[in-house]
């Protein structure tokens, strides 16, 4: 049974044979890499030193190397005619080109692609290892009332406002809507990891509400794109996404810790090295593949493993394992989200982005004011930041970008609308890590001593203003 | 100035667009992640047991996943029509098939393998890291002895043996002849770090002797590819690759030392996380992307790098960092050279493979003789154990398999002779682990106490027996 209809691509297989590309996509992988973690800590370093969160010199770093500016980081997508220039580079050093360099160039951006999506699996991961189940089940309806708010209010706001004030027809308006409603978990976790906020009241509040935000925005994009496509909501789809997620997030948590003495027994009997970390990540791999399967996000399985097993024996020592790993991977994410975003349609003085920029003005507004009124639903939760909760579900990140790309693709987005939601989703990505660091100082919350570890591989800048 | 000449390519990068082969690819890595991580750990806990080494437990799982078994973890190679299971499943959950579904497969390939790269590539940076340059340069006279020897008595054996006995044709044994020269240098490593003997005087000689094995492999492949092209040398090629390799290694280390202060310098003075690991992973690319661009290899590069840190005040740190990421990468090495193997050129029954076999027992014992006579030849060091040394320099693991697969694309070899020096390649890789144990064992060396470190993330089994 040939599983191939098109035997034509295995021709092309064979003929740019595996031992004549693989050496050069390996080297085109590293000097990738080699540049992804120069601009990394030469971003992360300058922004510490000007007391902001290194993760935004992550993002910085990766708009210099990336399509915006140095073409040293570019993918596919944003190739255009040239590639992009270490590309350029190997073709130089090699006599490689034509189609034979294409897929060095096609097999490096899939490598980048994946390890940066590695990237934000271990974040997620990690980010779960140091969260509280407990906690988190506690927040669970402050959590809900915020994710439910910070997607109703900017896509009503943002839907209507374009409609009426911008006389955009209803599914272009709706599409903009949804792509507010969006909030870029690893960002957000990220950022107040830095701040040694995570395990704070708020930090939890804000993760709870950033997961199920990704759940809604899942489900809101579905609606959407199946809108767009065919003009109608296919209800059935909306059910079984919306059970599925419930079914996997909660049967993952209550099957995960009946399972994990069995998982902590198997690795006590391990006598090889690396017995805790690997049936770790395979215990993470499992999750996330299973959450991508049934169209959910491949994060939201590695933040259920790391809650799970948070909770056994095993955590501390795993926590410790997984730093030197999370620091080789996830710069490879925040660089190379950067690397894609193309900045130019921020530039005013080109006219083809004025009126995009009219709108992203009034986006940008709506995408602030819709999530920093979440804060301030929390309820029962005395001396707790609001303005902060509020301000950790601005940035849109990746997520943002997904919507975008969609609506792009579905043919719904006019080039101006959709050069609006990406500044949109620019200003809010690049200015909530600041905002936030902001909003924390004020703060008169000591954070719980529980941090001090993450903390410890960090700066003595970074250290708590406990006024 | 269009980089690509075939712009039919670039029609077919846009079709298979990202957005729709991307998860799949995400999905497809992670379950061989999954597949890779369970053979790896079932095989080496089994071989650990039965008081085998861990890795050939590693290469055996692999085996039983990969082409010869399961057809789980394959690469285009080795896919036929069928393509793997794995990308089989894939297919069956989506409704993925044809040109898709096989750029789907061709993706998730180059990111395992090219995750294998990394990972010997991190072994080596490890096994650098754990190395003494002063000892190594100490005991270089014998090293190279050993090194020189190892290539010129199984060469010399294996070809006029068979040119003498079987009737071959000059050109194809000067072929099979060169592949006895190889030594793996990933599995002798690996297999001496499991017994806690990477820094005995024994382990040193037997880490620089397949060093420079591998530098003299390069040539040696270099000298028999352009003999079997053009049937003659290119002098002024073989020339430059010796120069270029003597300059690489000896430049590296030079400049190496006298940069390291900067470099630590450098690290102290940064404030975000993941200083150490971040710079340190840099320097090793950086060495690995050069030693790759002037045709040496990667696993070089990465050796030299983990030398000269090794001298620095940061080594310590260095180690403790580098093994969470080594547990998580190495495997999936050992791992894909398995499922690579296709060790059904070992099956008697079939009349096919008969011709082979009696080549091969012709080329085991030669690869074996060749091989452990080097060891008597080291002079000068009393008490050493010379056969063990003899014994580590024993498998050909994947340089062995590029020799066969070098020789078979440039059409020197016969089908019996290729699969004679899979046998062979085979054979030698399983043989030397466990053989390298016994030898150990019978020592009365006692390890010394630098390696209790590495040590004590391994199993209690594996304490070193002192007489």
């Amino acid at each position: 049974m040939p599983l191939y209809g098109d035997v034509s691509w295995l021709t092309i297989l064979a003929e740019a044979s595996e031992a004549e590309i693989e050496p050069l996509v390996l080297a085109g992988v590293l000097l990738s890499l080699i540049t992804v973690y120069l601009a990394a800590k030469i971003g992360g370093e300058l922004c510490a030193r000007v007391n902001l969160p290194p993760v935004l010199g992550e993002l910085l770093g990766g708009v210099v190397v990336g399509v915006s500016a140095l073409h040293l980081i570019v993918f596919p997508e944003g190739a255009g005619e040239t590639g992009s220039v270490l590309m350029q580079l190997v073709s130089t050093t090699t006599d490689m080109d034509g189609a034979g360099l294409l897929s060095v160039f096609r097999g490096e951006s899939e490598v980048v692609s994946i390890l940066a999506e590695l990237g934000v699996i271990i974040l997620l991961f990690e980010i779960g290892l140091e969260s509280d189940l407990k906690e988190l089940i506690r927040v669970g309806p402050q959590a809900a009332v915020v994710a439910i708010i910070g997607v109703v209010v900017p896509f009503a706001l943002g839907t209507t406002g374009l409609i009426v004030l911008f006389n955009i027809a209803t599914i272009p308006a709706v599409f903009a809507g949804a792509a507010l409603t969006a909030t870029s978990i690893g960002i957000t976790a990220k950022v107040l990891a830095e701040l040694q906020r995570l395990s704070s009241r708020e930090g939890q509040i804000i993760i709870g509400a950033a997961v199920l935000d990704d759940v809604l925005g899942i489900i809101v994009l579905a609606v959407v794109a199946s809108l767009a496509k065919t003009g109608e909501i296919e209800i059935q789809n909306v059910v079984i996404l919306i059970v599925s997620a419930a079914a996997f997030l909660i049967g993952a948590i209550f099957i995960g810790r009946l399972l994990s003495p069995v998982f902590v027994g198997l690795v006590n009997q391990m006598k090889t090295r690396g017995e805790l970390i690997i049936s770790s990540l395979v215990f993470a791999f499992v999750l996330s593949y299973i959450a991508a399967t049934i169209q959910l996000e491949a994060i939201l399985g590695a933040f259920a493993a790391g809650l799970i097993l948070a909770e056994t024996p095993k955590h501390k020592e795993l926590e410790e394992q997984i730093i030197p790993i999370s620091d080789m991977l996830v710069p490879i994410f925040f660089v190379t989200v950067g690397a894609r975003t193309d900045v130019s349609v921020l530039n005013p003085l080109d006219p083809a982005n004025r009126e995009g920029l009219i709108i992203a003005s009034f986006l940008v507004v709506v995408a602030i004011i819709g999530k920093v009124v979440t804060g301030f639903a929390v309820f029962g939760q005395e001396g707790i930041n609001k303005l902060a909760i509020g301000v950790g579900m601005i940035p849109r990140g990746e997520v943002g970008l997904v919507f975008a790309g969609v609506g792009s693709a579905s043919g719904a987005l006019s080039e101006s609308l959709e050069a609006a939601i990406i500044v949109m989703v620019i200003l809010t990505t690049f200015v909530a890590p600041p905002l936030l660091r902001i909003v924390f100082k004020d703060s008169d919350a000591a954070p719980p001593t529980e941090e001090v570890e993450l903390a410890s591989a960090q700066s003595s800048e970074e250290q708590p203003s406990v006024s």
